[in-house]
């Protein structure tokens, strides 16, 4: 054992080099195919390796490369690995062998039906913080959830959790009002219209929202046809200190930034866990200092919630994280049988709570609805209405325009208000026959939105002419496809057309 | 829509360069952060997207880079993505959204409770083995199945979907035997031995075996230190056409290409689960041509099998899946409370076997008693040994030297016999007391020998210098750690001095 101990330390460090290489969150390392350093460390294509950079550790999957741009004492680096590191172009690294995660058998002990203990849910979510875990182990961790469900403990230690893994936020005065929806529902876009009521009544509403998971619009997708919504924490601040209410993502705020890592790999999955729902929401929530809060579930058969039992269920172990946390709460299960407004998209949402705001005579009345409901509902939680009083108070706030003239200013402090843009495509699809409009599919309908394009081009989606219970006749339009291009137009046309039924119309 | 066609196709078209990046099998894209294709798509980095050339598809996970060596009209594939395309430097392919899987949704259901049927896990199975499966949702279909077990109609189907995907042998001749271990004991190597024996005794064994999942050596790792082991299908026949029987490695012949794919996410979650273990056993036993099969359950506190319940029920569902394809069985349950012979990793395990086979009087004696004992069940169960009298035939063939000979003579026909390798570097580890072994623990001695750089480094491992019962004085060697570089010797070194209680001492 006579290493000279500078020798050995020279072929252990790789010098780094940016090819601006994009892989979102997850680390990665492209070594040449003939690196001294994997060869005698046996690392191959593929293999987790701990990467430092002084006092930086990451752990990253390395793939190898045989090519010019790269030389063997060289590795390039994906931006989120160089973003962990903190380091520079021509910086040195050193490669390791990762040593075993103690939290990842955890996760694998909860595979045969032994608890998370609170400490050990701390483990597992500041790993995922730190980027220690493949999306292989975050995808391990995110089934089991969903298959034997958290317990009441797992499920308050994981939103304590998320909590700590991110920043969190303090306001000089109480109440701090919230709500949620459970989403699931095409266009229910209230959140907007709520902040803007109540706001305008003087509560203090610091609302940040999510981008779409598995649906055509998340409410931060909505909101940013208006408006900025990448605010930082002290922009945020400066907002609701000048306004009272905001409209963020939640995202660039990383009030709870293992949320982002989770909702990715879940979005992959195409799974909602209710563990990963609940810890979600409330982590947000009390990250986001919010001490009142109100809930929607709408409940439908192609809803995210399909019955009261499920809402109920649903209902009690959100109220159960909120007590844990000393939040008050309450919760509405809504009416989630067909889609809210007439937009489906980011853009087409934001014209409908524009009409809403503006007192439109052809405003959506369902939007309006449910937005009165529910802001009044805070009203009442906050005790700025007397119990009862609430959704007139919020009509009152709409009808007089100190809404539209608070969500103007909302806008104008996040950056400027701006005009949703429209899609370039077009196109009806027909009712086939003279008939009542019985069913209408949720899910299938946001998968339309989504092949047109939604939300990745904002302008994207459907716009949806009927409801439930209307009369149509034959060749009347029942929605309209938008899309930016002819190839998502097409998608979207194709699936629409071989799902004549997502719209249910019994002949009269 | 008065696109013109051409143009379209034209702009989604993107030129291929060639970067040798491995990823093992994961198809990767790299395209650049201007591609214009990308754009209209819709597709940001780490997006699932479909590739197309010609007749043929892939669906690969899109990265993207801001360098000097792409052009943004241009993508990087993965090797692994070229070989599925079949494509050539500087061909064009065409991107497109990829078609939701419907066996994800058959995934998904699993996660919730219900049972997967016969068509929906070979739907599973041709998407894995197609590359249409992203590791996250592979990880999902592994977990879920760890945690809620498999039905016997499950196990039966998933083994035939795992035959299905892959190669199939057929013999001119019958009964063609077999023999599997379920290991977890390290050094437990006596599948090189019962060929040599049974194949001397003129039987038929074409093994396949596995390199190393969770453990410091598969048997074709240590088979590959003797002969070459990276036979293709037309090899292997050849092989046991001439001499009766081979050990090759199952990957090389892709008989059960599935469950390498398997195998390469179950390690990085190093996760066994008993459902993927019996069906990649059984899938390649049936799929090598096996009518009669022999396993091994070594049954410990530290083996894979922890009691003898657990064995009892492995071994029932092993027969079960077995005689549901046909093929006689005899399941041996074995003691697993300490490794077996003196070596653990490749090259160490190689020279356990060649002093046996040479009637060394120095052989551990506990690895040839196993393997006489195994292979005496073989010469039984192919009714070429009468009842009883197997194990006295084995013997005889160790000690006449025909074993030697057909072990010598098969791998001439596997490519050539080979010396194992050396480690350079060894460390003592001490007995720190005068005492009496009383417990070895498998799992963390094998850890030791992995840290050292087994498999991936041939020569490293452990050498094992005490049993259970041995007496042993202060300073005397319990272990040896081999090492090709002095990290691993320190990684090893660092975990052994951290877990002197894996070798349990009892003062005396």
């Amino acid at each position: 054992m006579n290493e000279n101990p500078s020798n050995n330390h020279k072929t252990n460090n790789l010098r780094v080099v940016r090819i601006g290489l994009d892989t979102h969150d997850q680390p990665v390392i492209i070594t040449h195919r003939n690196c001294p350093l994997c060869r005698s460390e046996g690392f191959s294509a593929h293999a987790r390796v701990r990467i430092g950079n002084g006092n930086q550790r990451v752990i990253a999957t390395l793939y190898q490369a045989d090519s010019d741009w790269l030389e063997p004492g060289q590795a390039a680096l994906s931006e989120a690995a160089w973003r962990l590191l903190k380091i520079e172009e021509g910086d040195e690294i050193h490669l390791s062998h990762p040593l075993p995660l103690d939290s990842l058998g955890r996760v694998r002990g909860r595979i045969y039906g032994q608890p998370i203990d609170r400490r050990a849910m701390n483990d597992i979510i500041t790993d995922i913080a730190a980027g220690r875990y493949a999306d292989i182990h975050t995808a391990m961790f995110l089934t089991i959830m969903a298959s034997r469900g958290l317990s009441d403990e797992e499920l308050v230690s994981l939103t304590e959790a998320m909590i700590s893994a991110g920043e969190r936020l303090e306001w000089p005065r109480s109440p701090i009002v919230d709500k949620h929806c459970v989403g699931g529902l095409p266009g229910n876009r209230t959140t907007p219209l709520i902040v803007a009521i109540v706001a305008a009544n003087g509560l203090w509403m610091p609302k940040t929202s999510s981008r779409a998971i598995t649906s055509p619009a998340g409410t931060a997708d909505t909101m940013e046809t208006l408006a900025p919504v990448d605010l930082d924490l002290a922009d945020l601040r400066r907002v609701v200190e000048r306004e009272g209410g905001c409209v963020v993502w939640g995202g660039a705020v990383r009030l709870s930034p293992v949320d982002d890592m989770l909702i990715r790999v879940a979005r992959v999955m195409d799974l909602d866990a209710e563990g990963q729902l609940i810890a979600s929401v409330m982590s947000k929530k009390i990250a986001a200092g919010a001490t009142h809060l109100v809930m929607d579930l709408p409940v439908g058969e192609t809803a995210k919630v399909r019955s009261r039992t499920d809402a109920d269920h649903l209902a009690e172990k959100l109220t159960l994280v909120a007590s844990a946390f000393g939040m008050r709460s309450r919760v509405l299960v809504t009416d989630g049988r067909q889609p809210v407004g007439r937009g489906i998209g980011p853009a087409l949402e934001a014209r409908d709570i524009l009409a809403v705001l503006t007192n439109d005579s052809d405003a959506p009345d369902d939007l309006r609805q449910r937005s009165v409901e529910l802001a009044g509902a805070v009203l009442e939680l906050a005790d700025i209405a007397e119990s009862g009083q609430g959704r007139r108070m919020a009509e009152q706030t709409l009808n007089s325009g100190a809404a539209w003239k608070k969500f103007e200013a909302i806008c104008q402090a996040q950056g400027g208000l701006r005009e949703p843009p429209s899609a370039h495509r077009k196109l009806e699809i027909l009712a086939d026959r003279d008939a009542e409009v019985v069913t209408i599919d949720n899910r299938r309908l946001g998968r339309v939105a989504k092949l047109a394009g939604a939300p990745g081009a904002p302008a994207a989606g459907v716009s949806l002419h009927v409801r439930l219970g209307d009369r149509v006749s034959r060749d009347q339009p029942l929605y309209t496809i938008h899309a930016e291009t002819l190839g998502e137009l097409n998608y979207a046309r194709e699936f629409a057309l071989h799902n004549q039924d997502l719209i249910q119309l019994l002949q009269v």
